[in-house]
């Protein structure tokens, strides 16, 4: 975490109040709201600024998002240490901003086992430098954002190109989308782990709401990012091209439910996300 | 939450110490560990009892299981409310035994809305009846449990015939289970909820370790649940047959993924889940 020249891992970087509490500032989504996938990763970084041993990685996340978060004032994130055991650490983060939780955050670290492997093959897609870069100041994910979404210089996404639209099914994907940072990162596997975390919260909404052809911002619906959870099978470069495959396997009652995996390019299966969405009418 | 003829019912019933305060026993998976989704679906049920307004139904929980509960003694539910909006309202739960946490859970309830719908068809499954009962004191499905699992009595389960020892494909499902509860219950959808809560963790950890050949108990691997996420859909019995279509995405790690989704007899999808996996071999 080091100096202003570095605009991605400054967004990360936070202030330690105490042992367990620390603030930090979230710009993106500015001036509108503070862009989720930024609370997630900072609150991800306090939780490992409480993981003393370095062995432990963090593997998985639960997010809840509560309320918008702010972008002209400090967010405080509080640790809980519900466990250090043998193998795990886990922890509980609560994002705080004038007396209210904006977010809450479970997490989990363990240190690197051995045990029976598999994974899904990636499924074919057109290599990423055949494809247009997806200019994502006018992306389809967040109303929250629609004002100000920060992210299109510092993200390259490119979206293969599937029938989104049509009918989900079982087994198909329904959008897939390569992505990396503009930039290079350091070598610092938990910056890219925050990373994925900051931008796999761009795309989820917008899966959730291919079927209906439904687009944001869209006037008629009120969209936003319920929760959100992840998994780290293995390490990766987020500034290096991964292929996120993404479904959506069902939309009822005013929520939607997306989820995917990310492959690097040479197919080897290093995370996967999921997340509910708030895609409600709007009341009269 | 009636008298001591309903044996399921009674798995669920606590007592309250205070507001946000409960204690339950969990004799499932007795005389070894508490069953994990019995703890799980008592959390799920202390949440409940602190959100006042019936019309908010829980759609999603997401916990965390770290220390094995013990059987013979009384486990405190500590609920926070983190949120009251108008249309949702967040708990986190803190499941504590001798002064020690042994499961968190983040869950979220809501109203329900309006908004655009879709979800993937029913994959073709042959009708429950035509399936042979599962066996489920020799379930394959926790070490933790290998001692006493109780849920024989309880649960009828009949496994789809697939190749489940294959490699994963993305799209193929993994398992296909059918799942209901032997006895009926009563006409209180947070029951139901409850009951899938506490059924979904027993064949998960199978799912993720069918790739590999695994079965559990096996003496060559530590196998236990880590993490635990549900989304409710739309209502649904749990003692109507449900189809359970499952995959794992992943094991790398000493970890693996699973997860799956639930739909009704008649196609539609109402609930889904994942899992995280412990499957590491035994430190020497």
């Amino acid at each position: 975490m080091t100096g202003p020249e570095d605009d991605f891992v400054n967004r990360l970087t936070l202030e330690q109040v105490d042992r367990d509490i620390f603030t930090g500032r979230c710009h993106a989504g500015a001036p509108q709201r503070a862009f989720g996938g930024q609370v997630a990763a900072q609150a991800l970084v306090a939780a490992g600024h409480t993981v003393d041993d370095a062995d432990r990685v963090v593997h998985s996340l639960h997010g809840y998002f509560l309320r918008p978060g702010r972008t002209g004032d400090k967010i405080v994130y509080l640790v809980d240490r519900p466990r250090d055991g043998r193998s795990f650490s886990t922890r509980r983060v609560k994002a705080v901003q004038y007396g209210e939780v904006i977010f809450t955050m479970s997490a989990s670290f363990a240190v690197h086992d051995r045990g029976p492997e598999h994974q899904f093959e990636m499924p074919s897609a057109p290599p990423p430098e055949t494809l247009e870069p997806y200019p994502i100041l006018l992306d389809d994910a967040h109303t929250l954002h629609e004002a100000g979404l920060p992210e299109h210089s510092m993200l390259d996404m490119r979206f293969v190109d599937l029938d989104s639209d049509a009918k989900p099914v079982y087994g198909r994907p329904q959008r897939m989308t390569w992505l990396r940072t503009n930039d290079a990162l350091p070598n610092d596997q938990r910056i890219h782990v925050c990373a994925l975390t900051y931008f796999s919260d761009l795309t989820l909404v917008g899966t959730a709401l291919s079927p209906s052809g439904g687009r944001v911002p869209n006037t008629d619906l009120m969209v936003a990012s319920i929760d959100h959870a992840m998994w780290f099978h293995a390490p990766f470069r987020a500034d290096e091209w991964l292929l996120f495959v993404q479904n959506t396997p069902v939309a009822h009652g005013g929520h939607g439910l997306a989820s995917g995996v990310f492959f690097t390019q040479d197919g080897r299966l290093v995370a996967s996300a999921a997340q509910e969405v708030l895609m409600r009418e709007r009341r009269g």
